[in-house]
């Protein structure tokens, strides 16, 4: 048996993600589930790299009926962001094409100051950077507000104290393990604040909030909260996903801060190509004839993976890369070209639309209206 | 022995105030660090009612070269101010004239929601008419900010994310005991922002804190974050105070939530009147003859002690009203009713500064200006 952690604060070993469900209590997608997805259905769904969840029906009906929906999926800024971030948002901005779903990016900058040795300056050059690429995703800026927690915290703050009051520090000791300060401790106020920002601007509404699997305790802890039912909020809905593959083929997640290197969303082609013929972890065989005569294991190859996770979209294309690989056709070298050029052609598009102004104004169409800060905040000193 | 409990989340039992100084580890104000501050001394230190401290050598002498000082006093806003208020507002703004200290008077409301069965609005409007009577006080606007920590958190959230980092979930519970919810877990990360804020805004200089001793443990918290030296301020000094005694004589502090009634700093003449008679436990002998024959007891009786720690400032006539109690010549209820009406003109004139307009004007001039809360606040999305 694999020993392996997954905590939102740490992933560690390989991952069993069957295991992981049912130590966390999330449900796997049904057939039924992923074809009631919105369509044509995202191959990251469709090929179980989001697979599971909890509360997904609620969602896909209500986008299915062009109801109200939204999505909640934010990043900790403390690195540069990467292909593993990369999917999540692309697949956000896809859903939000064929659902007109509001999209919630919250910068968690005080749970990275809470949980590694980073300064707010540090993070917030990290923050002022991971903009960048979230506004080159694409998202549509009537519909999708970026918030960062000590920038936005007029709005954050009175809301996490509000929800703060229905947390014990047993409880998110139960769930995160001790706090190492008392920020730590404070967070899951702050993280449910996020997931249901949504329905506390526009109402009561199925929320979907696609994360890795790692991230499935604050949704867990945000559930419980909203079903005592003390505010106007349905219980948030999870889409769970498998961690992008490391390029050093380990099962954990890709990470800015390990030491395997992450392929980032600035880099060139040459870099890329660089990371993956170097780093990635193949399936081929040791020698060109051996891998002529028994051919790869497309299953354990990373450049293939990547293909697999999000970067090959047309299933017929990936299935003859696959029967290629496994007949010897094709060679462990050449599917790492097209894996790297594949993601090149990606990150170039990206990095076109990655905007270079001064990022007030880069920022300022994502911002949290001053309608609704009035209608998030406390008006205290307003006149009644 | 008296058994009391003193924390700054309860008071009970008769408070041994030589005890709680053990207990905390600070220091009886001496007779030369009386006559060391600002001249005239101030009856309540003069009369020990400030009967202890930490650091004051460091503000006293600062302020008596007329260098940078400031106070900080706040109030937790769940319930209307009384008496046991007023005496550190008056005494606060006494010094402010004195020594033209920078005054900063946090509003806890997000305390009051973490710690009372009360919630967000009903503590706003309680903080409303807090203002109203810190207003009334009589503070320099120029020289005074009132900050709310939800209607201020573009700048308490930020700064008490900062400081979280630095106490631990034990050091906190080792203080305080057990927080109920993560909410008060965090909060004296928020209480240490209170303090070091004058520091923040104007550099490094003494800052005194004057407050009842049950809430010595936050400026012990935040002494101890102060004394790491990872910022740039100095540790601030704590003045702290014996409690107004309560009409009803116990010797626990006045306060808006017990049973015994607290005299508002709205009440009238009136009230003022029939709260005092009624209650105030009298030293007197249980009838005029054996008052006359034996006289009454001062050190005991409310309505002297209200005279003694505030509202009679004149040594001679306190000691007038002393000898003439103690020989019979003054009865229990003329005592209460000089005391009464003593009391009465103090809110008579407090109440004629009141301000009754709308309370974003007259919160107004004490808010931070848009200039300390660039100087406080990150800004993240700041061009640079």
């Amino acid at each position: 048996m694999h020993e392996f952690t997954v905590t939102p604060y740490a992933v560690e070993g390989d991952v069993d993600y069957d295991r992981l469900l049912e130590q966390f209590g999330a449900d796997e997608l049904t057939d039924e589930q992923i074809a009631d997805f919105p369509q044509p259905v995202h191959h990251l769904v469709r090929r179980g790299i989001f697979y599971a969840g909890r509360d997904v029906d609620r969602f896909t009906a209500a986008a299915n009926c062009g109801d109200t929906v939204s999505i909640v999926t934010g990043i900790g800024p403390s690195g540069p962001m990467h292909l593993g971030h990369a999917y999540h948002f692309y697949h956000a901005k896809y859903l939000q094409e064929q659902t007109g779903a509001y999209v919630y990016i919250p910068l968690s900058d005080d749970e990275k100051r809470f949980s590694k040795e980073l300064s707010f300056d540090e993070i917030h050059k990290h923050a002022r950077e991971n903009v960048r690429d979230l506004v080159a995703v694409g998202f549509d800026p009537d519909r999708t507000s970026i918030v960062v927690d000590t920038a936005d915290a007029d709005v954050v703050y009175p809301l996490a104290a509000e929800f703060a009051t229905e947390l014990t520090p047993a409880t998110v000791e139960a769930v995160y393990g001790p706090p190492p300060n008392v920020g730590l401790g404070f967070y899951p106020a702050v993280q449910a604040t996020h997931l249901l920002l949504p329905q506390l601007v526009h109402g009561p509404h199925p929320t979907l909030v696609p994360i890795a699997v790692d991230q499935d305790p604050h949704v867990r802890v945000c559930r419980d909260l909203a079903a005592k039912q003390r505010y106007d909020v349905e219980k948030p809905a999870a889409l769970l996903s498998k961690f992008l593959p490391q390029l050093g083929g380990s099962g954990g997640k890709m990470s800015s801060s390990d030491d395997a290197p992450s392929i980032l969303l600035t880099d060139d082609r040459e870099t890329v190509r660089e990371k993956v013929l170097r780093h990635a972890y193949s399936g081929g065989r040791s020698d060109v004839e051996e891998h002529r005569e028994h051919g790869g294991d497309p299953s354990v190859d990373v450049a293939y993976q990547l293909l697999f996770y999000f970067f090959e979209a047309d299933d017929t294309e990936l299935e003859r890369l696959a029967a290629d690989y496994r007949s010897g056709d094709l060679l462990s070298g050449e599917l790492k070209r097209h894996a790297a050029d594949r993601i090149a052609d990606f990150l170039e598009a990206h990095q076109r639309r990655r905007p270079d102004g001064p990022i007030s104004e880069v920022v300022e169409p994502y911002r949290l209206t001053d309608g609704e800060r009035d209608q998030l905040s406390p008006e205290v000193f307003d006149d009644v």
